[in-house]
């Protein structure tokens, strides 16, 4: 069956930066299945319609729907059972912990790290839609979130445990990644794609992880277009 | 075989507070292994030669010994297969990287909160060997360290990903607790034995863990000495 993800792009349609479909992609290249994207524009809602959804990532499988990033790993685990990325029962309940803290903790650091650079990211079309819709979730004006040194404090924090385990083994689930990895990644990419920014320290463990993860896979995502290449 | 597990105790014999042996305590308990205890205060090494080690919780098990309370929790689970408390796999790493955020982020966030209760906890006789050793490695004395305020602010951040993932399960492995709650219980109940700081607001979904925490396996931690108790 033919797989298609519905994929945020930016002010160039090859620029592919949101960490939701990052994560998707990465599961995707774990299982080793072809896909095609559809690059995908904020405003873009009636392209979604049909799957009764109002933004990305959205995969198609053949006649079967999916939308909700973590949804969409667990549909492929389901899938294509081989190689899992989440895992089921304790396995999947750990690494739901493990999302809430890249979803509650890191993605918001690195928010304040990237704002002003995804602004400039995103398509001119779009950014009068971004702004209007991040200022009203944050009540406050992109330009007041953004804070990269701040960003960068609260980053180093949230990633003391990461750091850590990345010590004592190559990738957060193992000897080879899987969903705890791509959950990380996916956030991360989507920084490293719109801003050049330093993230961590050069000596950081993560720093390392990130370099392994742009190459798995077969370069999947150290493949793909970044703000470096525009 | 008989289990015996060397425990920290306090000023009272009863007063049993570590933060390691209760992971180990809480793993017992899940797997319904009968288990006695042996009270070990901080300077009788000389009680734990016959395993060479210098700290609790030490475990025996007929001719087995174990220390490091993980490696315990490891070594139950190959020994006592049934009910698992970390598993095994993809399992154990992802229980790994809890462990790395248990104590690195939330313990020592708890340490600035009860440390001085904790002193108080401990037997006389032990309480300058402990000021020593602790104020050696933080590089500062214990009233230096001492912070519940700030404390309370970094737990509170630490603990964002457990409150949010606590609003979708019961426990954090699941519908039953197992190895993530056992380690974060661990340290939790070091606080709550030896103090009587609040440690999370009331409304916190965390709370309401913990208060669970001390009913399961026939409030095998409910029944436990606290300080309220002397």
């Amino acid at each position: 069956m033919a797989i298609t993800l519905y994929d945020l792009c930016g002010r160039d349609e090859r620029l592919r930066f949101s960490p939701y479909c990052w994560r998707v992609r990465m599961a995707l290249a774990h299982k080793g299945l072809d896909y095609t994207t559809v690059a995908w524009r904020f405003q873009e809602k009636e392209a979604l319609a049909f799957a009764n959804y109002d933004k990305v990532p959205v995969l198609t499988d053949g006649d079967t729907v999916v939308t909700d990033s973590f949804e969409i790993m667990r549909y492929l685990d389901r899938a294509y059972p081989e190689a899992p990325v989440l895992g089921e029962g304790v396995s999947l309940q750990r690494v739901m912990f493990f999302k809430q803290l890249v979803e509650r903790s890191i993605t918001p650091a690195l928010f304040k790290i990237v704002v002003l650079d995804l602004l400039e990211a995103i398509h001119p079309d779009d950014r009068a839609y971004f702004r209007k819709t991040r200022e009203a979730r944050f009540g406050a004006t992109l330009e007041a979130v953004s804070n990269p040194e701040q960003g960068r404090q609260q980053l180093k924090q949230a990633l003391v445990p990461v750091s850590a385990q990345l010590k004592e083994s190559l990738f957060l689930d193992g000897e080879t990644p899987s969903g705890a990895d791509y959950l990380l990644f996916g956030s991360m990419m989507w920084a490293y794609t719109v801003s050049t920014e330093p993230l961590v320290e050069e000596s950081d463990p993560v720093a390392a992880w990130f370099a392994r993860m742009l190459e798995v896979h077969d370069a999947a995502a150290g493949q793909a277009m970044t703000i470096r290449d525009l």
